[in-house]
């Protein structure tokens, strides 16, 4: 129903209401400028041409350094969603099921199905604080399994994994020969350091695969940028996945996406310290509302639980108070949750939570 | 063997040699400076976040209004490969068939190969002038074929399919209920008229496909930006593929392709003269060498034949002297063909068609 809101939302902002919008992970903040003018000289100087499928080296070789490891193992792609997807068009070539722990981000098992492979939920609680249970893990893996998908920093829970149930989780894809691709989109501006799916190799020959993008970093949503980081025979068939799709991402994008890796301490510092910011108004408000939640460790979101709550009904109707928010069961089947996006100013932000807390009475 | 000899021509140069480039078509015009400036003012504009993955509503209704069409006819596409690969995503599940006449862009082969769908190619020959033999055609369609894919002007020959042939297949394919996928690229700067498959939709209930796109009629190549016209089921279903791969084309460079249409006359006149008098120069000198081919009707190739020519040993040692062209062998079974991208500034061309009249001697 994710998507459904959103367009109810654009319905009525067309309307000339005014909606807060607190659906979308879509940042209210800007691209830096300094981005925007990276992009602007680099078209200027004439770098809108056909160029490699693989990236501009310049790019992979940052990226590179960044994670420790070769320009060969690195491919851009345009956004992080594609480098997933061609992942899975690769991997799950004559079927076969993926195992993805939920709450989980939709498009991943939306993908799954396209390409004609089963997905195999595991469901975790916030009880639990949103561990996946290493038992039921290892005896939902079977000889059809293609991969597990990790999503960390999780969309919509907001949760680093903590590091054990990480080890737990790669010692037991490694004794079965299952891939895990690893989604860390969010990995770069948590509050909380995110341990890396790369940190568990040791050899040059990748076992596991890091999908990351420059979306939620820079605030470059819109830009479709994103990479890849595996052994280099996956990095090679993405590329010519790459060659008969899209060809190549803008090379003035990928200068663009250059510029800010080059000041990225300084850039993420300032979405990082604004978002830990709104997760603490929203935790506060939320806590008052007699909500249940776990804090964010990342950001944007928030995924907060009503015993006994229809978030689809719950949902509709804070629409029409002018606030947009996504009901639970976009995200597996978590009915009594809802997530809010802190993707809007602050003044927004505490409007929306306070017509939650009123709706919630 | 064409990524081959690209792959050479840039190690080449890398040594410090000049190679003057024919064996690709990237223009070595530039991007028009009022369409850089129309992404740029977009950008700055904030136009860089999450968008529709119909495409902006703006672009698509011009669109629409150029072709005749309605704006649910219209989905905006990441280059118009993706919107080839896309349709052939969504009309092989299952498998089947695709017929492709030849000589042919590569593409389409290695498509519907990675998809697992089946191509039957359906060969042209240049003394008949490139036609399709409809008869041919007729008896290679059988019950699994699911689509027939035209390239209207043609790559490599720069042919423009002769109005009588595009209705006799027309006809075939409607009879048969098979689709017509036609890749009209070129179309926009051919240098006689183009009949385009749309020519043939008259109730809005699309049967065929156009798939079309902004790289060559505005030297936008690296931009990555084209799009499908086709019937509203299929549009809906390649907008929900675009949702779980490329997202959306980001809305500036949406932005970038508008501002070219709305300056469509003056654009693509200026492109089409220089390439019809680069055609004219490349047929004087290969005639003079003694070489078979067709004159171009569109930008940007001329492919000649020469008896007894083995193409891939001659583009080889051509490109030792430094001139890289692409051997016939890349488009199909055409051994003694060679395709010349007129893509590089006259007097580079002028040397390379000496070196060419030379290596022939």
């Amino acid at each position: 129903m994710l998507y459904e809101i959103n367009e109810k939302a654009i319905r009525l902002e067309n309307q000339g209401k005014k909606i807060i919008r607190l659906n979308l992970g879509d940042p209210d903040l800007a691209t830096p400028p300094e981005i925007v003018e990276a992009a602007y000289a680099a078209m200027k100087a004439g770098k809108t041409k056909y160029s490699s499928a693989y990236g501009e080296e310049k790019l992979r070789q940052k990226l590179a350094k960044i994670h420790g490891v070769k320009a060969e193992n690195v491919v851009v792609t345009p956004g992080s969603k594609w480098g997933v997807f061609a992942t899975l068009y690769l991997m799950t070539k004559g079927g076969g099921n993926i195992i993805i722990p939920t709450p989980y981000w939709t498009a991943y098992d939306l993908m799954a199905k396209s390409l004609g492979a089963q997905t195999k939920l595991l469901r975790t609680e916030m009880e639990d604080g949103w561990k996946v249970d290493l038992g039921k893990l290892e005896a939902m893996i079977d000889k059809d399994t293609k991969m597990i998908i990790l999503n960390n920093p999780n969309n919509p829970t907001s949760k680093v994994m903590d590091p054990k149930t990480l080890d737990g989780i790669v010692e037991i894809a490694n004794k079965k020969k299952v891939t895990i691709l690893s989604d860390e989109v969010y990995g770069p501006i948590s509050f909380i350091k995110t341990k890396s799916i790369l940190e568990y190799e040791t050899d040059g020959n990748f076992t596991h695969v890091l999908s990351n993008g420059f979306s939620k970093m820079f605030t470059m949503t819109g830009w479709r940028i994103g990479y890849i980081i595996a052994n280099k025979p996956l990095i090679d068939n993405i590329t010519k996945l790459n060659q008969i799709t899209i060809n190549n991402v803008p090379v003035f994008i990928q200068e663009a996406a250059l510029k800010g890796l080059e000041m990225q301490k300084t850039l993420t510092k300032t979405i990082e310290n604004e978002y830990e910011e709104r997760a603490k108004i929203a935790c506060q408000t939320l806590a008052k509302a007699g909500l249940s939640f776990t804090e964010p460790e990342a950001p944007f979101y928030v995924f907060p639980k009503r015993k006994g709550l229809d978030s689809e009904k719950f949902t509709l109707d804070l629409l029409d108070k002018g606030v947009a928010v996504a009901p639970g069961t976009s995200f597996g089947d978590y009915r009594e949750h809802f997530r809010i996006s802190l993707t809007a100013p602050r003044n927004e932000i505490k409007i929306g939570l306070d017509e939650i807390s009123e709706a919630l009475k």
